[in-house]
């Protein structure tokens, strides 16, 4: 089957009529209308089939991820989906895999209201690129150059689940210790399945006052967060939240590893003022909200114990860590 | 160096303060202003190393050509440039590759006024992803579906010199004729730095009806607008714009088969009415438009040599040929 037979009958599905799109796929280029009084996000994020996933990943694990990046970056925008590109390689035009990867993509596209309006197919080893394109009404989007001295840092969600998933299914090293089917399913399934966090996203503008996505790890994409504020940052290692499966499958001895450093967990870490934590836990309710720390006028990233000791550097030096 | 340092040395200065960008590269997504008015032309190319240019490419071409694909579909449909994203899987952050692929990169860049406002470094086999944006008044852009009976089919600049150069340079059997070195300088320069046809493009709404950019080739690339538009056309193979350099170096009984499959030319495929060609060619002077057949309303793709008899059915079949 040719590129253009590919196009049509795998994506061209994922493509309906959707507000701004005034010519999908088809043509040189997508036509697109911006919705007036907004500003454009733009992001593009590659996964490498062997680094980004496991190689034995299914295929609609590896469409929904694709697309799941990248929205996480609209997310710690406070922006709305609009739009996305893909340009696929692949080494060879397999129906049966093709069909499971339009299917996970469509299935996270039709969720967020996203339309497919253009890419490219390619023959090579598997990567996908994806460009999502979303929308703020005029400067409300959510950066990560300002949060402030004395700003709460918190978390959406659950941290080290995914890296966690990953360790236990062999890409690392296995974990002695009993593990139950569930919690394993659980813990694979925020590894291949990671919920962009959307909807508290778009609640946060006005109430934080920077966020980043959590991809590469806590201590590195909040250092990212520290350095363009031009402030630092006093966290809790006990205060990281856990899923029941993680609290159950990971050593005590791994927990922080896992959590500040091990990568994937695809939620939104926010920086606010004190007087704004209330609301901004409604908003994005029923997703927890946990304050791990404190934005401070002193550089760096410090991390104490629950005892109040401040943590060997051993252990601050997984901010530096490159999970790529 | 890793890969924010990567970042920040070779692709923050291809990411100047430019119209519309209101927070370029640096933070989980790009923010654009979108012009008023306007509308968006997205468009996404992938090029893989072996596959899309020879393995031996230098850096800067690979940077250049990786542009340039994506402006030449820009051209195709009328747009100005605006802002681009990379996403560039590399084997090794290289610093000489990677300073010379920066290079090509802004050379081509800067010559258009496109800024560099994301994207993504990954570790893998070479492959790099460029979505670019541009945008046109809205209701103008160039499209594929609106080509009529009676229609000029007329391309840009000449036909075939990429493939030739290729072909030349080893890719694909050795010419058994006479060389100058310069003739080849010419053909290769031709494959490795195309040459996008933007100003061309922004003359052409309102004269053309339907255009498309010579990427695949011109009987493939033809096909789509004749498709899309529901007509067919009758092409005069002898028609067919010949530079210098290939009429010197193509075999005669290789010719067509360069200029309608070969792929790579990058020159814009461009249907009018009879009376709108004298003002389309002084539209885009000094780049000549050649006219090389007619829009009828019988489907299909004939081709006919100089003394009117119809070409035989395996050189229609060109049109069929995936030159990828």
């Amino acid at each position: 089957m040719d590129e253009f037979a590919l196009i049509r009958r795998y994506f061209a599905p994922l493509s309906p009529a959707a507000a701004g799109v005034v010519l999908g796929i088809g043509d040189d280029a997508a036509i697109l209308a911006p919705p007036p009084g907004h500003e454009l996000l733009m992001t593009s994020d590659t996964l490498v089939a062997g680094r980004h996933f496991p190689l034995a990943t299914a295929s609609f694990d590896i469409g929904w991820k694709a697309l799941a990046v990248n929205l996480s970056d609209l997310a710690a925008m406070g922006a709305a989906p609009l739009w996305f590109l893909l340009a696929l390689t692949l080494p060879d035009p397999d129906e049966v895999w093709l069909a499971g990867f339009a299917d996970g993509l469509g299935s996270l596209a039709r969720k967020h209201g996203i339309a497919l309006v253009g890419g490219d197919t390619t023959r090579g080893n598997l990567s996908i690129t994806i460009t999502a394109v979303g929308s703020v009404p005029t400067g409300t989007a959510l950066r990560r150059d300002a949060a402030r001295p004395g700003d709460l840092v918190c978390v959406t969600g659950t941290l080290g689940d995914a890296a966690l998933g990953l360790r236990l299914n062999g890409f690392a090293s296995r974990s002695p210790c009993a593990q139950s089917e569930h919690d394993l399913v659980a813990l694979r399934a925020r590894l291949d399945r990671p919920t962009p966090r959307l909807e508290a996203g778009l609640a946060l503008p006005g109430l934080a006052t920077a966020a980043i996505d959590l991809s590469d790890g806590l201590a590195g994409d909040l250092g990212h967060v520290l350095a363009a504020s031009g402030v630092g940052a006093d966290l809790q290692a006990d205060a990281l939240p856990m899923s029941e499966a993680f609290a159950r499958q990971a050593e005590a001895r791994d927990r922080l590893a896992l959590q500040a450093a091990g990568g994937d967990d695809y939620e939104l870490c926010v920086c606010l003022p004190p007087d704004h934590l209330a609301a901004a836990r409604a908003a994005i309710a029923p997703l927890p909200l946990t304050v791990i720390g404190t934005i401070s006028a002193e550089p760096g990233l410090r991390w104490q114990a629950a005892d109040g000791a401040r943590l060997k550097p051993e252990l601050q030096g997984y901010q530096h860590f490159d999970g790529r």
